[in-house]
């Protein structure tokens, strides 16, 4: 059994994370820790991670960026492997989980799906593959949303350009004369409904298309992501470990 | 055999369409009409309706709509029944049309595709059914296109609006603050290699999605629905026909 | 505020169906019936029908076909309309269904999703436009799906056959001589990962393709169903009443 | 300009390679070969290599594997790159084929789309890093297709096969008793209308779907496909080449 605590455990990500961790048949929820308030649970919850006092095998951070101290403080006293899901870190931030790296396994991933993952590697690769293919994105998510395009389809954008550094995303076409020009990227944000996201890479070229796509039924995901993380990283030496890892 | 006479022979419709008719078993080609420069063909070609001497059962008009009343003269005097393929018509010339309709049997419409007035059939009906259902339009097309969205986007919308007449288009979604709102109707406009033509209706509630999707694969279409509506006209009483008749 | 019972409050779809009916404005749950083992609930739970003291506007019966005499007594009893989501029914049973509707409004549907219904009733419209079209269906389901193809699948093939009644089902092409056949319909079940279910009608012709698309993201729409269904049923007056008559 | 010679000129892949060396600028058609009937053409034809008295700087083979020693013999004797789309040679052919190559370069593939070769990588990659996932294949095609699966299907399945070597494929699924094994790849040929070619391949898991779709306009692609192989193999060594080293 690895032993594993949840650092953010009551956030819409934490919440999800603590159940996919309490269903799966190889991981023991050490503990939580949350700012309050806190919530009724079925595990010990710490309102910081200074203050926990169990041990564990590898922690996952789905917190705050402003958190960051509190839990690089206890992985790096404890010696314990860090998977950090949280998003929305300074420079000065990213600066210190690279440092903790020296001394403690981290993994860093600001995607924790599997699935979008593998899709950035396959498009980098579709792209270098398909010269003189004109690439669109359309990326389809639930009505609530507020941004667009989502930050997924800009990870893809910029998985195509590092292929392509000449390409620049377009952001919705329209008029008498709006024809297509060889360097861009379209990108298309659809939105209806409860649509969890889908993410849609076209290739097309003279008479042939290649289309690559993520469909994402649930957050699940994103915890399931997380764990396999952990798993990975549980007895792994010191470094700065990403998905890339996983995968290659 | 069904006597046949086209009207702009040497367009790039017109040339689909006599191809068309050529392979077809119950089509006669009588003669073709095209203004200089005349090409070599297969049978005979005026420069104007007004110089054939030969007769039909049905005229298909694939021109310009400056060479209305050309074909409208020819067709009124022979009393042939006419089908009108020709786009870019203004209002006068629209009550020409409805003019001659009193007389002969004049079938008009501004895309002749069985599959896509089918579609704007079904988008009506799924409108209807579909109340509180967010509606999206995607339509892709190849890198040569001008403009965005394409002619039938616009008329996939216009049918919605026909049943919800207070939605309002939205061309491209972008931004921090782009939240979708209850009464847009997303268009989106796709363009890439040689795409033919794809429209795509989305129809999103609450956990599920019903999608309509029209897959053109050449221009042969508008021919083979051109003939389709000929044959449908060609014993037809006076009157005003269009797609609507042959689907109902 | 329309006050509705439950049967079968603790089954796979009841428990989907009480929560949506606890998060409806519009609804209040007056008490659920549910064969033993009894769980704890947020409302009155009794075992059978003729045990409940509460009245109510509308019942709705998502239990067991054994389980019909007992809610037709109270529903006849009480003059209370009925939406009845249940499967699995008997002739004989029919029958009885039938006749209660004659002293109350029933509301009867084997599959209570709205799109599901929408989407048949544009396959039946889709297959009587497009002629000489090509038809197949393809479903594509979880990994635990035992049956295949799917019930909706088949329900779908019996909209087709409705229009053209020639056709008939081809599950599964294979071979070195496995030339598609003008009349029937190919219907091809998908099976993998947790795929909650999606539903495609495939209309091919010339080179043109039309599409209708069913996905489903959860079983809450069967719920949001049964809870439309009783919406429209709660002031009707007696008489067999099916999605037919809430889509035309 | 590249000059190139066509061997099978008038095959039904012989006439759209011709064609499209003819509307290509770097490209010179020199002359073709083909069995009698020979048909009017707007370049030399002969009916054996063998005959041919001009040289050329590449040659493509879109011919019959009894052909194989005729331009074999002509290649050798010239020193000329070979580029072999042919398809159907036994073992024995296969050996001469590669002996050839240690003296001449030749490029030999049985699918020339570079769009498919693509797919092939890609579906070979994702199968590499979605363990677990559950792998379907979809196929379209027209209607007068006699074969189910296509060979493209199949090159995707043994694609699948070289990562995980223990799944089987299965076609058609059917009964109530049909449920999905862990070790199957479920292949559906769906068959209808005009339909070029569509191949699919789904990797489903837990709540994410990774899809990778190839799409076929034309039989140009082909016929290109084998041009970026002529212009590939045009100044190599003598050496067996394929898609890979294109696509690598």
């Amino acid at each position: 059994m690895l032993k594993v605590i949840v650092n953010g455990c009551f956030g819409k990500m934490g919440k999800v994370l603590t159940r996919c961790i309490q269903e799966d048949e190889e991981l023991e929820l050490v503990c939580g820790v949350s700012q309050p308030p806190i919530e009724d649970a079925s595990f010990n919850v710490y309102s910081k991670m200074s203050e926990v006092v169990e041990s564990c095998d590898v922690i996952i951070d789905f917190s705050h960026h402003t958190a960051l101290d509190d839990v690089l403080g206890y992985a790096l006293k404890t010696k314990t492997p860090l998977v950090i899901a949280t998003t929305g870190f300074n420079n000065e931030e990213l600066a210190k989980i690279q440092e903790a790296s020296k001394s403690i396994p981290v993994f860093h991933s600001s995607n924790m799906s599997l699935g979008v993952n593998v899709l950035l590697k396959l498009v980098k690769k579709a792209t270098k593959m398909l010269q003189g293919f004109d690439i669109e994105v359309i990326e389809k998510h639930h009505n609530k949303k507020v941004d667009a395009p989502s930050g997924t389809a800009i990870m893809i954008a910029n998985a195509i350009k590092e292929v392509m550094p000449t390409l620049e995303n377009n952001y919705g076409r329209y008029g008498r004369e709006a024809k297509r020009t060889e360097n861009e990227i379209g990108i298309h944000a659809i939105r209806g409904g409860t649509i969890v996201g889908e993410h849609d890479a076209i290739f097309a070229g003279h008479d042939e298309i290649v289309e690559l796509r993520h469909t994402a039924q649930s957050k699940d995901i994103f915890a399931k992501g997380a764990i396999v993380a952990a798993k990975y990283l549980a007895n792994k030496d010191a470094g700065y470990y990403n998905m890339d890892d996983i995968l290659n």
